[in-house]
């Protein structure tokens, strides 16, 4: 993750609500585009009960080289990685959720199934990350509903417009976009 | 990667046909379930031309606590590490190529998108894996049409039953099946 992470969280002293997480994962998702560290996503997962931070996420893809270091996926790898445990539904674990910036991606879908969160919050749509130029892959309405059905509440359009805000300033910044 | 890779690897000299390439897909998978260093599954990145390995995978989730690291997301991902770039379509690159032992998770299709290969050629088949037990999530057959028109060539089958044949071995061993 970027150095500057620790300087955002201490402006972040507390979570309350939906929109306090979000405000968090779009504060991310800006600063990783002024900082010029990657692309215009930011994620978090916290577990409800108490909504405690578990952990962060920026896309860091073309900083590292790595194609699958979207800011969903980094969120989920260091929370595993904070509660050593491969699943965040491990037994006796409280009830986690992932909040991003935007709407999930085919592969970070897929990820948050095998990821064991109980709730996914999502800022800007699918649709805003395309006019964007980005790609987001094979994304169905059946795909969210696949979720669903295997218990997870999906929750969309949370501070939308901040969200796109930060779309608007990486375009203005000609923030590279990369697809296949 | 698991201290056994390099041992595999001095096994196959060198690779002609797509079904050498699999060979060695399968035998990862198979050396995971003997060394007991994670699920049936293994993954390789050829370059088409001169049909030369860039990296290998294999299933990492339990062992390193990490839901993400799936066969086909550690191939592509050391893959893009060995070759010093995000995508492994970039300029001047060489068509790649990523053979899997198993069809991909959702997940995985999505990051298959993501990592600019060319060609995805498959051994086992998602029912393969739901038998197991394992839940692949929204792969649809419009998901492999997107990736196809996306360009990706999609090949599927190949030396299904020797890689049907590590499911089976780790089902005696009673492997450990993780899901949501």
């Amino acid at each position: 993750m970027p150095g500057w992470v620790g300087g955002v969280l201490e402006e972040f002293p507390s979570y309350r609500t939906e929109e306090d997480k979000m405000r968090l994962a779009i504060r991310l998702a800006r600063e990783n585009v002024q900082s010029a560290s990657g692309g215009p996503f930011g994620a978090a997962v916290f577990q409800q009960p108490g909504n405690r931070l578990v952990a962060v996420g920026v896309n860091r893809v073309e900083r590292l080289n790595n194609s699958i270091l979207h800011a969903e996926i980094m969120a989920l790898m260091l929370a595993e990685k904070k509660l050593k445990s491969y699943t965040l539904s491990a037994p006796g674990f409280p009830d986690c959720e992932l909040i991003t910036s935007c709407e999930p991606c085919a592969m970070c879908l897929g990820a948050v199934l095998w990821s064991g969160v109980d709730r996914i919050v999502c800022g800007a749509g699918r649709e805003d990350a395309a006019g964007l130029g980005f790609d987001e892959g094979p994304v169905f309405p059946e795909s969210y509903r696949y979720l669903e059905d295997s218990g997870i509440e999906i929750v969309r359009g949370v501070l939308a417009d901040e969200a796109r805000a930060v779309f608007d300033l990486y375009r203005k910044r000609n923030g590279l976009v990369y697809n296949r």
